[in-house]
């Protein structure tokens, strides 16, 4: 039996220092199953990661040599250098495309995740905060091979964020793990970018599209980041103008890196011709929503302090994907988007630190 | 070679899953050794801790069976189920002294801290904090054994935590690591209550205090937790009534659980006789500093959201030692205790978030 198991069946051993002795897709582990006769919101495809955040000066950036705002790739030796040299931090689950189920999950909607760690502590720390999360989540672990994928995630005074990412075990993350059953439940599979970066994980995201179109269900892209966009431009609009893709998220440099353009307006005209529908994200100055020749626009909400910008997209994505997956409409949706992603950049980390729909129903978003 | 070592020597190697084969304590790797010429302000022996946080509505704390707003011990198997049954966590690195010593770094005191880790991910993770949090950290790391420490902290809506306590290596904390030449070179060797837990550190802590007394330097006592005080309260009575500590830091329900009465000022009489000088704190009521027939009050700090109480009594011995070390006189020293309480309140995790020493800057109580 593969699939989706419930957060009890995650052994705490391996946490605790043992060797890791049990894989999530035990079937004597296995108390409940989530994928039995349950239809879901949005199953994301994405990179399992855990988040090592710090605080730290632009001299530090400079220093290490990274690139501020950017997600930048790094080996095993990098990631000990760069931890040995950062200031202490704050652990919290990550991952683009996890942190936005998460979210949904947040807001009420049924959300399930496929990505890969490892039977190591950090792959614990993942299975055990996503399932936490009220996401269905049953990939097994890799038993070998690279540890789970950790992001050092350096934020500046200003809250903006740099993520330094040991890929690791995202790399074992094949078209075996995407299960049809569960992907023909889904009403949208949302896949990110960022897994054009591990070897075989654009084939997993093929194939889940190619499922999920073939169950009549819609297909949702992230393009993650500005320089994720300039390493595969050409594949990410292929993608779009090829319809394996019907909705995508950008943020506003990341639309702009696309179309290689300067201009805003351009950048979106020629989104509308390439894909049904798109919201993209514009900061402090709220979010567009396409489809055709509509446009939707969305105020950002204030906020007393930028915390951590880390998972203001994965945020906004969920909102969006709740609102639209529960036939609100886009300037709703947009409105839910906006919502999470003011409450996550204000304080450290992506995921949510109280529940979503509370702060919807407080805001008046939702009943 | 024994002694304090830098950030640098520590390998990140457990972190990524390897075999830890490292050892803080191997001279190979010290690049820099704190030890040598060194003067402390505070040296801080304690369980060396991870703290694994979540929210949880009290109706968790009822089903778990935990006392709110205590520290419970609990073994192996306990925090596997209560793991697995809490929502998604955040990790940062905690322990009461050690949260004391970092605070004390943070407003620019030159710490040290003596804790035992095991050399596991989480001894990692803990050893890099504590370190990169610029306190003196050297205690070698235990090769076997139970793994290292970890609180799992449940915080309810009100912002009060709840910790349930995996000893684990701090059990193997023992006489051997009191470093006679260390304790000799801090003004005060500050212990934390919570040592007569595990069973060989209460000699650690006499070693620690009456080393410190021949050489003429103070010895600190938190008082730790109420339920603690009930554990151990012969013993505090004995240390203080002895001499063997000069300085006592506790919180109204530790003081009231250690006289056996309701009445504030009745402990607060009683421990006037008992101890040279204490610093006393009330949450909103401030904090009570006396010293023979001399009381000092100092008021809180307002605050705008109690999110997370875990750390505010460290947090206000961290400001409280630091302005005490510094010769700055009760009133001074409290209000910088206060502040660094009301910082560390408004944040998930014990630890600053930011350098204390900019905060206390910015309330103008640190030119």
């Amino acid at each position: 039996m593969s699939g989706f198991v419930a957060a009890a069946t995650l052994d705490f051993s391996a946490l605790l220092g043992h060797s890791p002795a049990w894989a999530v897709d035990d079937a004597s582990r296995a108390t409940k199953d989530f994928q039995m006769d349950r239809e879901f919101d949005v199953l994301a495809l994405g990179n399992a990661i855990v988040d090592v955040i710090a605080r730290a000066e632009e001299d530090f950036l400079v220093a290490q040599g990274v690139a501020k705002g950017s997600m930048t790739l790094i080996d095993e030796a990098q990631a000990e250098r760069l931890y040995a040299a950062m200031g202490p931090a704050t652990i919290i689950s990550g991952g683009s495309a996890a942190n936005t189920v998460v979210g949904l999950a947040s807001f009420g909607g049924a959300a399930a995740f496929i990505g890969r760690v490892k039977t190591d502590p950090v792959g614990d720390v993942f299975a055990h905060d996503i399932v936490a999360s009220g996401v269905a989540f049953g990939t097994p672990a890799a038993l070998d091979g690279p540890a789970t994928a950790r992001s050092f995630i350096l934020v500046t005074p200003d809250g903006e964020r740099t993520m330094n990412t040991y890929l690791g075990a995202c790399q074992n993350l094949t078209e075996a793990e995407i299960d049809p059953a569960t992907v023909a439940k889904a009403k949208v599979t949302y896949l990110e970018g960022y897994l054009w970066d591990p070897p075989h994980a654009k084939a997993a995201f093929r194939k889940a599209a190619k499922l999920a179109h073939a169950s009549g269900r819609e297909v949702a892209l992230t393009l993650s980041d500005s320089f994720c966009v300039n390493r595969y431009r050409d594949e990410f609009i292929a993608l779009m103008r090829g319809g394996e893709v019907d909705l995508v998220f950008a943020n506003e440099s990341e639309l702009k890196a696309l179309y290689e353009t300067g201009d805003f307006g351009t950048a979106l005209s020629a989104l509308r011709n390439d894909v049904k529908r798109a919201a993209v994200t514009r900061s402090e100055q709220g979010a567009v929503i396409i489809e055709g020749n509509r446009t939707v626009t969305v105020p950002a909400r204030p906020i007393e302090q930028l915390v951590d910008a880390t998972g203001a997209g994965d945020a906004f994505a969920a909102g969006f994907l709740f609102g639209y997956t529960q036939g609100m409409g886009f300037e709703k949706a947009g409105q839910l988007g906006a919502l999470a992603a003011s409450h996550v950049i204000q304080k450290i980390g992506a995921r949510p630190a109280e529940p979503l729909r509370g702060l919807a129903q407080q805001a008046g978003l939702l009943a």
